[in-house]
């Protein structure tokens, strides 16, 4: 599987083997069953995770129990609670799996061991975080601009493959509205 | 004004003299006055700035020509419309002045010429861009879960001296309210 990876990365940096088999050391290989959860809020958050199969939500819970899907990640996205994995803080969000899912895990003291002895990484990394930024940029954009029909439609523009796998009530968690709400709507 | 630049990224990676006359050699030094543009949507946007004085807006127009505050900056910030920067398409939003502001301009091209010669500001930029990220998530995150008053003493709590400067009025399009509602809490 880190076959995977390695395209993935060198799909912005090339790299030779030997530089490969390193950063494939900085790697754990994990399996996850459906429903079992990667980051738990209020714990530590010791991996930035690169999906190899499977599909993830990264959840934020509010003070009434309520449930708010911050985003999804599947095959070939990375995704953990950024902020304590980055500051090393508890976590505030919580990442479970809706499918069975396999995963490479990254400690951030490997993260940075990678990024010091391959620089060309931090460019790697830079390239995930500016598309990142502008996503969730683009994500605030669209919250105070568009309605839930328009943002649905962008959705499945951007992603068919998720909006096909994620429950319906997920994907109204993630738009902000009520299952009953985006099931009324004309899709 | 150079010396802004270098304290600014010394905070985060170390430089020396002819490191730093390289970077300054990069960039443009430019004045506007309050409520000039440095950014017009639908033209192409040359430069990121690095705020040396001065106070700006970050704006999405929606259809209907109502204002969307996407962000502020001052200084020691950085703004622009950064997925049109990045990716050389035309602006879809605005960034202009709120104050008489002096700016140093960086186009993509010497971006990529800093980075290429001194591969450690990719450290910089990279933690600029995590901040930006993780930043742009609370803000989604915030808009989901928390209501107007809470984000308002946020944002309050986070930026003390942007509050007192923005005019309220902005402060309600950026918190995504009206005038008369933000004036309406007990703030």
């Amino acid at each position: 599987m880190l076959h995977l990876l390695r395209t993935h990365i060198e799909k912005i940096i090339p790299l030779n083997d030997d530089e490969f088999e390193f950063i494939a050391s900085c790697f754990t290989y994990k399996k996850y069953k459906k429903h079992q959860f990667l980051v738990q809020e209020g714990e530590a958050v010791p991996y930035n995770y690169f999906v190899l199969k499977g599909l993830l939500k990264l959840v934020y819970t509010d003070e009434t129990g309520k449930e708010h899907i911050i985003g999804f990640a599947m095959e070939d996205w990375w995704e953990t609670d950024f902020p304590a994995y980055y500051q090393q803080t508890l976590a505030t969000m919580s990442l479970e799996c809706l499918e069975d899912t396999d995963v490479l895990c990254l400690q951030l003291e490997d993260y940075k061991k990678l990024c010091a002895r391959l620089p060309k990484l931090e460019h790697f990394f830079l390239e995930k975080a500016y598309m990142g930024f502008i996503t969730a940029q683009q994500r605030t954009i669209s919250m105070m601009t568009t309605g839930i029909k328009e943002r649905y439609d962008q959705l499945l523009k951007k992603y068919p493959s998720l909006v096909q796998r994620v429950p319906k009530s997920l994907l109204a968690a993630y738009l902000g509205v009520s299952r009953e709400t985006l099931s009324r709507l004309p899709l």
